[in-house]
């Protein structure tokens, strides 16, 4: 049986649960080689099992390592469940309530990380998908005309996206942001119809047979962006240096967050310096404040300090990070675009 | 105080709870103007609330209509709800186990769908932005040029986004589905690098200023393409016929799955007959076997038959309806493309 599968088997024995309930579509890719692309109960116990919708039965027969029923009711998954002995379900953080109720009654029901645990560690077939989404979001971006032309924030969001799936993408890895002038203070801003104005902000990223890719930069003009600049980069600098196996990650938030506060500007940094990725473009750990995880090799997560000045503009610069001995910074984009 | 919120509060009330708690990004939308990017929760009470992500605090004030706090912790969240003498809170069904587990012990928690319930009845303002989604995504789909040309599915894919982007769309309101030949018959295909093939089956919406649309063509060549074709587009004007307030969802999708049935195919039509959307792609209720809502005038809801023959190909036909009183099928895309 499957390594991951294995693992987990080995965590619900520890705990005492005889089943462990998937839901969400990127854990039960990881367990099965099946991505739903309807609802789906996946099961993992000594026997693991997929209840797959009927219209995803065709895909899921051809794409899971493990059998596949198709879902019939609720009833029915309980009662196989009770038939086998089961009487403890750990279930995901994730599950949604009403999903919870309908097992509750009929079992010792409790939320456990197993899952988001085993994949804070890559594999090197995951490493190797996650650079390859870098390296073709990287060299789509080199392809952008933007610092000659005379286009909208939204035609350059949508020739991005264009070049990374003419580059091998399957789409982007979430909505492309491209934004410039004022509305950069704006972490999250949507591409308008309105020409580039200064600076410009892109934050894209590209997803590689399901793997996906995050980076950031932000091309400045005034003197007073170019300070900002230099603030942000030396915590994005100094962050990824500071990245060794056997901290926490909540100390490389404080190297961040310390450089962008001597400079005076802690109440501008108002998000955490990053987030792990792969199937999901948001992974756990974080460099956040409160995240204690301890740094292990073979986790990628991204660093990204901002600084967000309402009605002035912002600056974030992204790169993802692999962690060996010290941080990897994976794809080779210069962190300066002029 | 607006009319979504004072009936939530009446809802409340006639249960029992003192506040409804909201986390979905399109409830907090729909009740506040404000679509979150980051976490939020929105708390509908005497005194509504919303306790945004920090990084989110400068598109909330100027979006919110209902009063804006930077989210600190839940801690603080809990106390002021403490503070104010609540002790039941209701909970949208989808809210994540994680955080229910973060209120059920200091408060009287169960899930209500007070907001998919309001939802369902689309005010006028909606019906017109739903009507302006399916006319952009009608339109791109008409500016395609699929049937003269020797295109790869991605790249038909890629080209109706770009339409409906330069039609006017934010973006398209779900993964577009460009499949051809004996993938067809997967009802969620992902479009392939390969040539088009026969027959060509194409499903895709449209948002616009947040609302979406949704349709599918099949376009067939052979003979049994067609008789497969006739059959699905019988179904599915059969089942708009059929339409009319006062009559349950599952008699509608009765009406389709009877026509199939008939003519032999019914294992073949794995999916249910409709479902409503509007802020997202897929809301309540459904046509569906089981769904036995009063159809209501107001609902916005797709009509999609299909045969999917697996190793052949699938043919599927969908329509956006409003309900009056009667069905009215949103845009003037012709069924048959040839």
């Amino acid at each position: 049986m499957d390594l991951h599968i294995n693992n987990i088997l080995k965590d619900l024995e520890k705990d005492d649960f005889q089943a462990y309930l998937l839901t969400k579509f990127t854990n039960v890719e990881y367990i099965s080689g099946y991505r739903p692309t309807s609802f789906a109960f996946c099961i993992i116990k000594e026997n693991p099992i997929i209840y797959a919708s009927g219209m995803d039965m065709e895909l899921a027969e051809k794409n899971s390592s493990i059998e596949v029923k198709e879902y019939e009711s609720f009833e029915v998954i309980v009662n196989e469940l009770k038939k086998e002995g089961i009487k403890s379900l750990a279930i995901e953080p994730s599950l949604p309530f009403s999903t919870y109720v309908r097992f509750r009654d009929d079992f010792d029901v409790d939320s456990k990380t197993y899952i988001d645990k085993q994949r804070m560690i890559k594999t090197p077939y995951e490493i190797e998908k996650i650079t390859k989404a870098t390296e073709i979001a990287q060299k789509s971006f080199l392809q952008l005309d933007i610092l000659n032309n005379n286009c909208t924030e939204k035609e350059v969001a949508f020739d991005l996206v264009r070049h990374m799936i003419e580059n091998g993408a399957s789409k982007e890895s979430f909505d492309t942001i491209v934004t410039s002038g004022a509305n950069s203070s704006l972490p999250h801003a949507v591409p308008q119809d309105k020409k580039l104005s200064q600076p410009i902000l892109i934050d894209w990223g590209a997803i590689f047979e399901g793997y996906c890719s995050d980076n950031t930069r932000t091309i400045v003009y005034t003197e007073r962006q170019h300070e900002i600049w230099n603030i942000v980069a030396e915590a994005h600098d100094k962050a990824i240096k500071a990245v060794k196996p056997g901290l926490k990650c909540c100390q490389i938030d404080k190297v961040a967050r310390d450089i962008i506060k001597d400079y005076g500007y802690a109440d501008k940094f108002i998000h955490s310096t990053g987030h792990s990725l792969g199937l999901d473009i948001h992974e756990t750990p974080g460099f956040s404040l409160r995240d204690e995880t301890i740094i292990e090799k073979g986790m990628v997560i991204t660093v990204e300090p901002g600084i967000y000045l309402e009605g002035e503009f912002g600056v974030r610069l992204e790169d993802t990070v692999e962690v060996s001995s010290k941080a990897n910074v994976i794809g080779n984009l210069p962190l300066r675009i002029d």
